[in-house]
């Protein structure tokens, strides 16, 4: 991932020292389960813990010439060490190390990029509340359809994000799975006692079936629960992007004093935020396809997977850390012009009411078939001469002999379409 | 999908009368609600259910005008039904209908996938089981690694297909969810109870928000859960079309009386099933790519999902479907050549012992480092002059002043390395 | 691909009969081919093309014995054909027949593939010079941005379209390469000459080296066209659905009489068939990840690519087609509302004259920074306040000072936007 | 992308400071082009170059504030730079800088690219011409098919990459198209001369039809054919990898002095560079969904491709060179094993030759039909008892009575599967 889109928590987890010291961490802990199960004197790991030396250089000097990272980093690592070395890495194979090192990583960046699903889930919730009541009209094709609340935006991306969570959740119980199981993941020279004791200690768990390597399933899943995640938050912000068109304007993404939207047209407010949105789910999807074409591996394991993993799963949990980090902040503080929301009513002539006066027609015993072409004629009509239709409506002569005036300016009232949403709400749980 | 992937039951969900009748069973589940919220006269649902006619070729002559497909079945549906016909579709936007037809044919499509799934999986759990203690060697990068248990293959595919069963079990609670709130998903013509009652009837719930539609990262992640279920297909393919090869030939996919493997080499056997499934595999990925895309609608909905859903996500879960048939007839008939599994050993001069001799050296206190060069030492010169590892290891002087004799010959021990075998098994269940 | 989207002549490619013709078709040409080689007796291919009987239901009988489609096909055809049966398919393997076959159809749909993009093509030139000179608000971001010539956006899919004519052109010409090298493409058991002389007489010429089959980088291309036509079509269908949102219906996708827009809500006119298509690009670029994975095959051949293409490269030939066919309607029958499209510059206050305004001062000797932030300063309060631009600029007193009134009216003339228009037009070749 | 997979040259084409120098490139080559047509000052261009000040850190400072990367270029490089500024970016857009930046760096990366491709077809080419009569078995499905040359596999894989050159080179030149027309694409600001001229100096030329941006079809072509070079090398890996599978080691990939296989087991020499291959094909063609997604842009444009490009560019440029350098090696330092090579027809019994027994027996008159029935039942026989096919058919009373025992050994010969090996290279033109 490029330094532009990365931040702090997150992109520490990435570098060559961060991921030795999970290599140290793993063997490390494999050794006090030695200990514990009496396979290796007590205070072996104490001692690897005081003399292990994680100098990067040195083990990418050595990888040179092995050929092979793993071994270059024990070689590094246990080079000064002593007689504790024999213990060091004690009858596992790389990939017990790399997977589980993977897991542990996996599992933290997933915890953060929870945490920040949650947030962003927070603040779509409040925007929710915040407009339960502000009437909008609602869109369908682009078109004016009919009246609605312009919280339930939020809600609808609210539900998404919290079946989002649920999944990320799922996911992540998957994804802190590891194996400390050997070369063909079948304990042929260490303990399955040890495999658990070891992972329990760094808040892992064995897979239930591993060969040389953990089953690429769970990563691929992993990969679309992110995609998921993105594709939620590319939704909401197309939605802003949509709402700030010039014609429109309802709602503007925050712009910060100082901020310039073009080096060539001084007025320009763009929602670039939101488009930078859009373009990075469409990223977090391409990685899936990668995800499971990982799955199927040769036999006991090939390694094809593994340069594949190593770009795009630390740019995957970047990526959608990256998102849900600016969308809190573009909800948050998302500009709402309210009195704009109410005037879009204005550029549809009220036709956003035609199925209403539609029903309220069979209501009083016109067939459907006939209400239809009733009103569609009247809305139709107004669309083309751009004038109102309500006042079209009126001198319908069926409308006249079958609704009396009172019942037709109730068929024009905002508040029918928002009188169940707090049903809505309620169900949700708010 | 074509007729030659296409198998019933799961085919037949997909014709056009079908797809009306279901349209036709929610439409009388709404009027059957309304019965009991007294919302329509007694009686209504029935004389509908009886007077309605679904004409497929009069629905689609009146859609060439219409062009709305909907719209011209009611208006099809409706013709000749009298006055009930006010009842019908009443409160209702054509995605009501439309998105809960598909959660009725996709929670039908998706429990027929379920109970294949299941039966596949009962297939691996009697290979996992009839092969736990049959010696294999196991192979890393295509190359042979040390000796495993051949039913752990099985174990493995098994381990992956119920991560599976429990994805799908969860999507499909996800994909049982419809929609019957109107234009923009606020109840504005229909009551909430309405909907509640309804899709109950028909076996299904509300979603959580709907706008005009239901919200389409449920149908992503249906389509995610079946890319994974094909690529543990494909994983289990790839395996037999290894092990199928010329050189290894220790499996082989069943070939029926009268099949011919080729028009011109009339020797040939080839796993073509496998490769099919493969093949199917990648289709299966493909089709996440555009479910992911289909998420970010416009506004309330924009209708670009349905062009794509209405070949997709038949075409996916017939896939799904047809390659779980598949494979349990594969797995289920696969043609296992135990003596040959045994011989394969010979091909690779005993080197897949010689992690357990280094670790062997390192027991009798030399170091890892000195352990590992003498071992790859002899391993490289036997690979080289393709001559027996052990033989070499017997005549070099360091083995010769550590290991004992008889020690030395525990270290080609088969059972050695299937000595958990059965904690994998137990820890599966099993 | 489903009857609903399904065209003629493109889709009466893809029956099995079609396939068995076209198999026909390559085996006799063989024949013909030997003949003219003296490897079969003159009348040979003459008696075979007057014996062949092509019963499907007896070819789909036999497969289902012998597992195999193309033996299937021999013995169903060659039944009662006598002696000249053995030189039917003499030479051959299967691959040779279904990969000529799969050229055949591939060039024809190519074909027919290319005509509709160059009747689409011309329809993008007609409105590009129709609407040439008319002056359109040009939107960066959705933002208004500065003034432009309508017909230029037409220009611009012109433009793209070009260019896909051009790659389609020259993927049609790879993709007329085909084999009839036999079972590993060595021309074991058939002479080079009778392959380019059967080709010749196919209208197909022989691919540079096959393996058993061609080279799957040919079909990939292929796909990968399809989806750049796709995409570009998509692009022109969102700048219609985007022109016709109710707030700014410069345009409308044509709506025919009769026509209804929604089963709810009778004022509606959605984009339907621009939405369609967009959904449609999806399709056809999830397409090209299947034909990447197709190429890697094992050895001389595996079959995997197989069951994805008797899929896919119908399906995607059918809906690159489609889709032409729907956008030459849709681009011809365009409704441009040219009234509405002048009357969109009130909406953003004279605003799109910013750069000009800043590009003005500039020249009266103002620094570039100076000049964009007095700018900047009148246009966000422009906005602010919904108020038009150009008086508050004639308020700004560094304006006053620097640009006369003369030079400042002059700032906003829409013909300065476009006096470079012809020069495009020309360059371009118009 | 990271570190571990960057190279030089093409590594350092992607730094800040490397793109804020194209930057400036392009903006001094337009003051050059002012000059030209007496639009700025003789010298003007030169005094530019001498003042201008590319200050990362500053300019990254500047950004926070202004939050436009374009802009705070701008700023950082004239501020202290004095009247000359008022020519710098003049009448130029954001993307012109930008687009026309793209264009130069994918320009250089896309030649390194091609200079990499030829010499790996140099590669291919000659192990084409080592190996040109070495007879090897041919496979397909994994099953031994019938003898063949060994150097055809990389003749195929030869022309594959001829059609990439072509494909990359025709890439290439679209990739050159740039842009300097402002804001909307219609030169408002800027003479479509100037555009012209300073194209020039820079090695580009313009594109047809511009908005805002270069049309992204153009990106998107060119990630494809990246995804297809990707594609042939992970055919080639594919090969290789199956070459060296312990029961095949036909072939080895190098495997260096000092070099490590496997951190537990000594004895391994794994095919790791060939799986590296293998899984960044995988990045490869999962770039170009991204870049299929990226065309439709709204409008003149919006920025949505931007965040998605900054990532993936350079990422499939380094990918493909990496790949290209990596399999240069692999192919050229290639182990081929002849002996094993002909060691391999032993393993299966003499069956590769049933072909050509087949034809044999139909070259005597025999029907097609009888033909295959006959050897099938041999092949057959002789596959299940594991005995040699030969002896079988010796013994067959049909072959006795229509193959005289001189014809007979002629079948035999694998001199007759590479009689039309020269004619194939002569094709290829060598």
């Amino acid at each position: 991932m490029i330094e532009r889109y990365s931040l702090s928590p997150i992109k520490d987890l990435w570098g060559l020292e961060e991921q030795y010291k999970r290599w140290l961490e793993i063997e490390i802990a494999v050794v006090e389960a030695f200990e514990e199960k009496n396979q290796a004197p007590q205070g072996t790991a104490e001692k690897i813990r005081s003399k292990a030396v994680i100098n990067v250089e040195k083990i990418l000097e050595i990888e040179k010439v092995v050929d092979h990272d793993v071994i270059a980093f024990i070689k590094g690592v246990t080079d000064e060490m002593g007689d504790e070395a024999r213990y060091f890495h004690k009858g596992l194979t790389s990939s017990d190390v790399v997977d589980t090192a993977w897991a542990l990583a996996l599992k933290r960046a997933g915890e953060m990029i929870l945490e920040e699903l949650k947030k962003y889930y927070d603040e779509l919730l409040q925007k929710a509340q915040k407009y339960r009541y502000l009437i909008t009209v609602g869109r369908t094709h682009g078109i004016h359809a009919e009246p609605t609340s312009f919280g339930l935006k939020f809600l609808s991306f609210a539900a998404e994000t919290r079946r989002n969570i649920s999944r990320l959740e799922v996911s992540l119980e998957r994804v802190s799975e590891a194996k400390l199981s050997g070369a063909v993941g079948n304990y042929a020279n260490i303990d399955p006692e040890i495999e658990k004791s070891a992972l329990l200690k760094l808040g892992l768990k064995p897979t239930d079936v591993a060969t040389q390597v953990v089953p690429r399933d769970i990563h691929a899943e992993f990969l679309s629960v992110l995609a998921l995640i993105g594709a939620g938050m590319e939704r909401m912000a197309t939605e802003i992007r949509h709402l700030q068109k010039t014609e429109v304007l309802e709602v503007q993404e925050p712009f910060r004093k100082g901020q310039r939207g073009s080096s060539a047209m001084p007025h320009k407010k763009n929602p670039i935020l939101c488009e930078r949105l859009t373009g990075m789910a469409r990223m977090l999807r391409s990685y899936t396809v990668t995800g499971y074409e990982n799955i199927s591996l040769w036999h006991e394991r090939d390694i094809s997977h593994s340069s594949a993993e190593r770009v795009i799963l630390p740019d995957a949990c970047m990526t959608a850390y990256y998102m849900l980090v600016k969308s809190q902040y573009l909800v948050r503080e998302l500009v709402v012009f309210e009195e704009r929301i109410l005037k879009t009513f204005d550029t549809s002539f009220n036709l956003v009411y035609s199925q209403r006066v539609m029903l309220g027609l069979i209501e009083k015993g016109l067939s459907r078939e006939d209400s239809y072409k009733t009103v569609q004629k009247c809305a139709l009509d107004a669309w083309e001469k751009r004038t109102d239709f309500k006042n079209l409506l009126k001198e319908d002569e069926i409308i006249k002999s079958k609704i009396n005036s009172e019942d037709f300016e109730e068929l024009f009232s905002n508040d029918y379409y928002i009188r169940n949403i707090d049903e809505i709400y309620k169900r949700f749980g708010l």
